[in-house]
C-alpha cells in the first residue's frame, strides 16, 4: 500500500539533514514506536528531525511523489495513539522546531513553532503577565503541535476553553509539500472557510503544522482553590451543574473518584485524611483580579456544595497546598496506568448528564465484569473513564471491553455527547466512529481529507482510515 | 449553467409547500432581489419557504438533481450580498423556521430554527438569567442562521467573541438534500474535523442550516458605559491596545470617527453637544456580577485615556441615557448610507495596529479622491471603512474605487489582518479574495466546496465562485 523506504530514500533525506536527524538504529526505532497511550509499540522505518519550514516541504514533497506514509509527531504524549506510525514509514518529528518566535505585548498574541512545550509558552508569556489557559495534564512535557491537532483541553478550560479558542492562524506544510497560512491575525474573521479550525484537532492527517498564532490574555492576579469531599459520587456530579446554573463560573471543576484518588496517593507517595465514608470529591478553583470577589464566589459555591450533602470543604491555605492537589489531580491517570493494564475513554456530555453517564458506566462495567476509575473536567461534562483489567483474564478483556466501551459511547451519544471530548480518536478509537457519526458524516469527512492528502500518505490509518 | 425554472418544477414544489409559499409574482420576487449590501438587485425565478426540516430536504435533493442554483437566505440583513441570488433560481427562504425549540436552563444550551430572530433569543434566554453575547448592528432583524452564516460579530465580540465561539452543533441539508448533524452538544470536543465550524462562516455555500445549538452564558448582572471624547483619531486608536495591555477586558470598546456622529445625529434626530476640536470618540462599556469592580475597572480605564489626551469622558448616567449612545452607535451605518451612494468594507488587524491602518485608509482616500468615514469594533481591530460619493462622478467612482479598496485591503493583510472581520465576503468583495488567499489556499476551498456540493448549486457566485 505504501512504499517501504529503501537505501535511496535515505540518501535523499541525507541531502536535506544532517545524519544525526535521519535515524533508523534500532534504540531510535523503539523510541518513536510509542506515545502515551496504552502499552502500543509500532516501529517507523525511519526517522526524521526537520528544523526548519523547508525541509519539512521538501520532506513531503518527496514522500507525496512517492508513496511514502508519514506520520507527525509533537512529544507523543498523545493518549489516542495519533502518533503512532501504524503503516511504518516516516516518523516525522517536530520536536526541534521549538522557537518562540514572537510574543507581541500589545496585541496579545504569540508565534510559535510546534516543538514548544505546552508550560515554556506559559512560562514565558506569565514572565509578561500574560495568560495562555489550555492546560492538558502533561502540560510539562507535551508540545504545542500536539496540542493542535488533538485540540487539547484540560481543566482550565471549563472557564477559557480549549485550544481551539486559543488559535488564531497556522502555517502548514500540505501533504503535497505547499505551503499555506489557514487564516489572518485577528480576532474577529468572516474572510473564506475556517481552515484554521478544520486544521485544530485533525489530529495530523491534513497537513504538518509549522507556525501557530496563539491569542493570549491577560494573567488573572489571584486564584483560591477548595476541595469538596462528597458521600455519594452522583450527588458531586448533580452538585456540578448548579454552581453554573447560579451565574459562577469557576477556573476548573475536576472531578475524582475515590480509587482515583487512592491510588494516585499511593503513586505520588502523599498522603491526606479521606474519611471512609467519601466517595468522591470535587476539585474547585476560581481566579480573577480582584480577591473579595473570588471570597464571595467561594463562599456562594460553598453553599451550592452544602446543599448536594457535601462533606466539609476544604480550603486549600498556601501555594505549597494548592500545588499538591493539582499534583494529585494531574497524576491520577498515571497512577492507574501503573496499577494495572487499562484502557482510557475520554467521554463527554452536556454537564447536567454526568450524573446519568457515571451511573450508567458502573451499571455497564457490572454487566461485562470491568471495574473503571473515573475522573476529569466535570465542569465541561468531560468524564475520563479509566477501564482497569485488574484480574480479568486476557480472553475475557480482549473479548468483553470492545463491547463496553461501545455501549459508553452509545450511552454519551444518546445524551447528546460524543466519544472524545480532548484525546482525539487516532489510532484507538476508530473503530467507534460509527458511533458519533453516521455514514454521510464520514464520508464527508473522508473527502475532505482527500482534499488535502490525495495519496493519503499523512498519518494513514488514523480517525476514520 | 443552471436549468431555468419551469412550470413542471413550479408544480413539484407545490407539492411540497402551501401556495402562499411558491411565490413567483413580481412584488414578491422584487422583495427578495436585495439584502442590505448597497443598492444591489437580483431577481430570483421563484421564492420557496419551507417550514420543516422534510421540506429543504426534498427541495434540495430535486435541486441537485436538476441542476437548479438555490440561494438562502435568512432575513436578509448582510452587508456583503451573501443572500442575493445572483444566478437567479430559487431563493430559499428560512424566515417560517423560527422555532426556539429548547432552552436548556441546566446545561446553558439552546436549540433553535434559523428563522428565529437575533433578539428573540436574546429575550427569551435573558429571562431566564441567561446571555447569548454576539450582537450585531442588525441584532432587531436579523436571523440566527444568517448570524452563524456569515460568522456575524457586534460590539460584545471583544469580550465575548463572535457567533463562532455560541455554536456548539448544526443541523444541516447538504446541497443533496442528504441531512447530517455536524457535532455534538458539548463544551469540547475532539472527535472528527470540525465540521461545526467550517459551516460557520461558510455564507451558505456548503448546506442549509436547519437547527442551530448555540452555547449560552450567566447573564451579567450590571454595566458601565463611558463616552470618551479625542481631538486625535490616531491618539484614540492608539488608546484601544493601551486598555488590554493593562489588563482590562471592556464588554464593548467602539470607535466612531466625527463624521460617523454628525451624519448619525442628523439621521436619527438627536443632538449632544460635541466640542469643535473633537475627532472621534470611544464608547466603552464593562460588564459583571460586582458593580464595584465595574467602577474600578472604569477608573483605570479613565486613566489610560488621559494619558492618550481625551477630553473629558462622559459617563452614561441612566439606562436612557445608555440606550441612547448605543442607538447613535448603531445607527451609523444606515446614517452614511442615508447620506450618499457608499461602499461599506469591513477591515480587521491586529488591534494595536488601527492606527496604521486608519492612517493608511485616509491617505489611500486621498491618493483616488475619496472621503471615508471610519467607525466600528476598535478593540477587535475591526474598523468598518464607509467609502462616500458625494460628488465624485459615476466614472471616477467606478474606476477608482476597486483601485483604492485593493489598496486598503493590501495594507490590512501586510498588517497580518485580513478583508472581512465579521461581514463575510459573499457577491461583493469576492474579487479581492486573492488579497487574503494564496491560490493554493483557495482551491483548497473550492475542493472543499465540491465534496459538500458537487454540482455548485447552492448560493453560486459567492465567495471565490
Amino acid at each position: 500500500m505504501y512504499k517501504d523506504i529503501d537505501t535511496a530514500d535515505r540518501q535523499f533525506f541525507l541531502t536535506l539533514l544532517a545524519t544525526e536527524h535521519v535515524m533508523n538504529d534500532a534504540e531510535s526505532l523503539a523510541h518513536y514506536a510509542h506515545d502515551y497511550t496504552e502499552d502500543l509499540h509500532f516501529e517507523p522505518q525511519l526517522v526524521l528531525r526537520p528544523e526548519s519550514v523547508e525541509q519539512v516541504q521538501n520532506i513531503m514533497a518527496y514522500c507525496h511523489q512517492h508513496h511514502i506514509a508519514v506520520t507527525p509527531r509533537a512529544a507523543g504524549t498523545g493518549l489516542s495513539g495519533g502518533a503512532l506510525p501504524v503503516h511504518g514509514g516516516i516518523l516525522l518529528s517536530v520536536e526541534r522546531m521549538n522557537r518562540i518566535i514572537e510574543i507581541d505585548e500589545n496585541n496579545l498574541q504569540a508565534t510559535i513553532e510546534p516543538g514548544v512545550i505546552n508550560q515554556v509558552l506559559r512560562n514565558e508569556v506569565e514572565s509578561k503577565g500574560l495568560f495562555y489557559p489550555p492546560d492538558p495534564a502533561s502540560k510539562g512535557s507535551c508540545m504545542m503541535g500536539g496540542n493542535v491537532a488533538e485540540n487539547s483541553g484540560g481543566p482550565k478550560a471549563v472557564k477559557y476553553g480549549v485550544t481551539k479558542d486559543y488559535i488564531l492562524n497556522l502555517e502548514v506544510v500540505l501533504p503535497t509539500g505547499e505551503l499555506i497560512w489557514t487564516g489572518a491575525n485577528v480576532l474577529k474573521n468572516s474572510t473564506g472557510y475556517n481552515l484554521t479550525q478544520l486544521f485544530v484537532g485533525s489530529e495530523g492527517t491534513l497537513g504538518i503544522i509549522t507556525k501557530i498564532v496563539v491569542r493570549l490574555i491577560p494573567l488573572p492576579k489571584h486564584d483560591l482553590l477548595m476541595l469538596v469531599p462528597f458521600a455519594s459520587a452522583e450527588k458531586a456530579c448533580e452538585a456540578v451543574a448548579a454552581v453554573f446554573k447560579a451565574g459562577i463560573t469557576p477556573s476548573a471543576m475536576e472531578f475524582m473518584e475515590r480509587d482515583a484518588i487512592d491510588f494516585t496517593m499511593k503513586y505520588i507517595q502523599t498522603s491526606m485524611v479521606i474519611k471512609d465514608h467519601i466517595k468522591a470529591h470535587l476539585l474547585i478553583e476560581v481566579d480573577g483580579n480582584y480577591e473579595d470577589v473570588l471570597m464571595q464566589d467561594c463562599e456562594k459555591i460553598s453553599e451550592i456544595m452544602y446543599a448536594f450533602d457535601c462533606d466539609d470543604v476544604l480550603f486549600a491555605q498556601s501555594s505549597a497546598e494548592k500545588a499538591n492537589l493539582w499534583k494529585l489531580r494531574r497524576s491520577v491517570g498515571e497512577a492507574v496506568k501503573s496499577h494495572s493494564i487499562y484502557k482510557e475513554e475520554d467521554t463527554v456530555v452536556p454537564r447536567a448528564h454526568l450524573p446519568v453517564l457515571l451511573r450508567g458506566v458502573k451499571s455497564i462495567g457490572e454487566k461485562y465484569g470491568f471495574k473503571s476509575v473515573c475522573y476529569g473536567h466535570a465542569g465541561d461534562g468531560n468524564l475520563h473513564v479509566n477501564i482497569i483489567k485488574d484480574n480479568l483474564s486476557d480472553e475475557e478483556w480482549n473479548k468483553k471491553l470492545p463491547l463496553g466501551i461501545r455501549e459508553i459511547f452509545e450511552l454519551c451519544v444518546s445524551l447528546r455527547g460524543t466519544i472524545s471530548g480532548e484525546h482525539g480518536i487516532g489510532y484507538v478509537q476508530k473503530s467507534y466512529m460509527d458511533i458519533a457519526f453516521n455514514k454521510i458524516e464520514i464520508e464527508l469527512q473522508k473527502n475532505i481529507k482527500t482534499v488535502f492528502d490525495p495519496h493519503h500518505i499523512l498519518n494513514p490509518g488514523k480517525m476514520f482510515l
